[in-house]
């Protein structure tokens, strides 16, 4: 790893630990929702889903074992959200928004955090950038074509384009010498207005020109 | 690796490649039953279940190239299991309390294998217990997902709990100094018990409270 | 590395590098056709089949980070192909001709360079063509499965037997130690051929005896 490149800053750890925990919960309830799984299957994706993306980071770039195996804090939110999920799903379908805004605090330090990490292990910027959405959306990914459905990120809301800004954002900082906190927090920062604001006017990322798509869902669960 | 945990024990060993031809077996039959293939995808599918655990194993503790790819008996195996799976599914669909009596073997060997070569590559207990689970449904997990079914260890039977026991009791001897051979073919036999009992009795792992599962079967070939 | 294996000849590259680009173009193409997907969705899935593959390979091996991470004209020819199919989608389905010679020649090439690579790497001669096939075949399965198919090399085509044939080539021909320009320009033209003639009389592997596909067909869009 090459020094200074501080990519475990306290507030983006929070952040991170926060994501976690949010994307155990969130991705176990996707679970339960998208098909007839038993407890093991929804603790089990919400675990995928909050550890996923990290995971296949860093086998990418050669970080073994992954840090979710390293440090039980990120082992332990995952399967709490993932669990919490399990028990109170009924009630936790109606906490939509503020489940929602937990993703894109996820989502954004996920981009950022992985980010920062594949240049620290020498990756050129755009690569480290394709890790970084790799990182936030390849959790989610894994857990949809488990459960069959088509990934979400492939096709509905933006979801991998906010991440691609944050992570590029971050790569650009550090390459010019000025990654640090403030870089980091309006990297997360921006990310995270973007896909909030994708959520709140329903935007999605350009169709194929002449409707090429000939179905009219790619959902099961439409 | 660290020294002085013996995962090779010859009786492990000899349980190992039972499994393995099993699970190369049994993946290939589920495969013919699951969607129309040609050899080249029931054989494939057949190597991909026996195989597939071990190599995310060894993907994820560092152990390059996977074991699979340096020792020829288990790649024989499992293809010779995907092979007669092919040849003869008509005939050995009779014979399916025999092939769940050789998975339940491969479930538990691989479950503790997987454990006790984690703890080896000087993984935690809990992250080494997961990736003794992860030996032993990775590879089925697999074979379902290209198949598009939803893995059944996700939704149906005692499959990821036993194997859960089995890896916990390994790594509690690990820890405690006194894995051997004893040990070993305890938690051997105690995953494989739960699991035939579980095959026996119909038991499942709970679900979700308030039957939040909205579809009447996960599967496609119900 | 193990010296003295020349996986990189020119010509070789060459034809790596047109293969890189057809199957990014072909692989979004597929992607939408199968399924609604907006432009993320498609350039995404087109650069997953034409990286897809090798980056399995790279992990298997411990060419860590994989070489679609280290060399930017494979990434730029995946992503150019994905952009081009998202955008032409619908004169492009007209191309299908051409755009299958390009696949083949894509298939063909990968199998031969994904071999010669993993016997560079130490691996013995078998894993060394399984992970040839893997690569000529594994970005298109990944792929396959985003999209909710099962994946054609499973069940349609002579898809994997003319890479395995081209990649049993390669190994034989680097064991003896003639490989070279020659060996490895025959391996691709074997591979290329036999795929070729398997499109044009709509060859097969075989099915399992007795027709034991349940199913009319185990594609969602037939």
């Amino acid at each position: 790893m090459r020094a200074g490149v501080t990519f475990e800053l306290p507030v983006l750890l929070a952040l991170d630990l926060t994501g976690t925990f949010a994307f155990g919960l969130n991705g176990a309830l996707t679970a339960v929702r998208a098909a007839r799984l038993d407890m093991v299957g929804v603790v089990a994706l919400g675990m995928i889903t909050a550890l996923g993306g990290g995971i296949i980071r860093d086998v990418l770039i050669g970080s073994i074992p992954p840090a979710a195996f390293r440090d039980w804090r990120y082992f332990i939110l995952a399967a709490s959200g993932g669990l919490i999920a399990f028990a109170l799903s009924r009630w936790l379908h109606r906490l939509e928004t503020p489940i929602l805004v937990l993703d894109a605090i996820g989502l954004s330090t996920f981009a950022v955090i992985g980010t920062t990490k594949a240049l620290a292990f020498g990756l050129g910027a755009v690569p480290a950038v394709l890790l970084g959405v790799v990182t936030g959306v390849g959790g989610g990914t894994i857990r949809d074509t488990l459960v069959r459905r088509i990934p979400s990120v492939l096709h509905s809301d933006l979801y991998a384009i906010p991440a691609l800004v944050g992570a590029a954002i971050t790569a650009a900082t550090v390459r010019a010498g000025v990654y640090g906190l403030p870089a980091a927090l309006g990297a997360v920062v921006v990310c995270f207005l973007i896909r909030m604001i994708g959520v709140r006017y329903d935007l999605n990322a350009p169709q194929p020109p002449g409707g090429s798509g000939r179905r009219g869902s790619p959902r099961d669960d439409a």
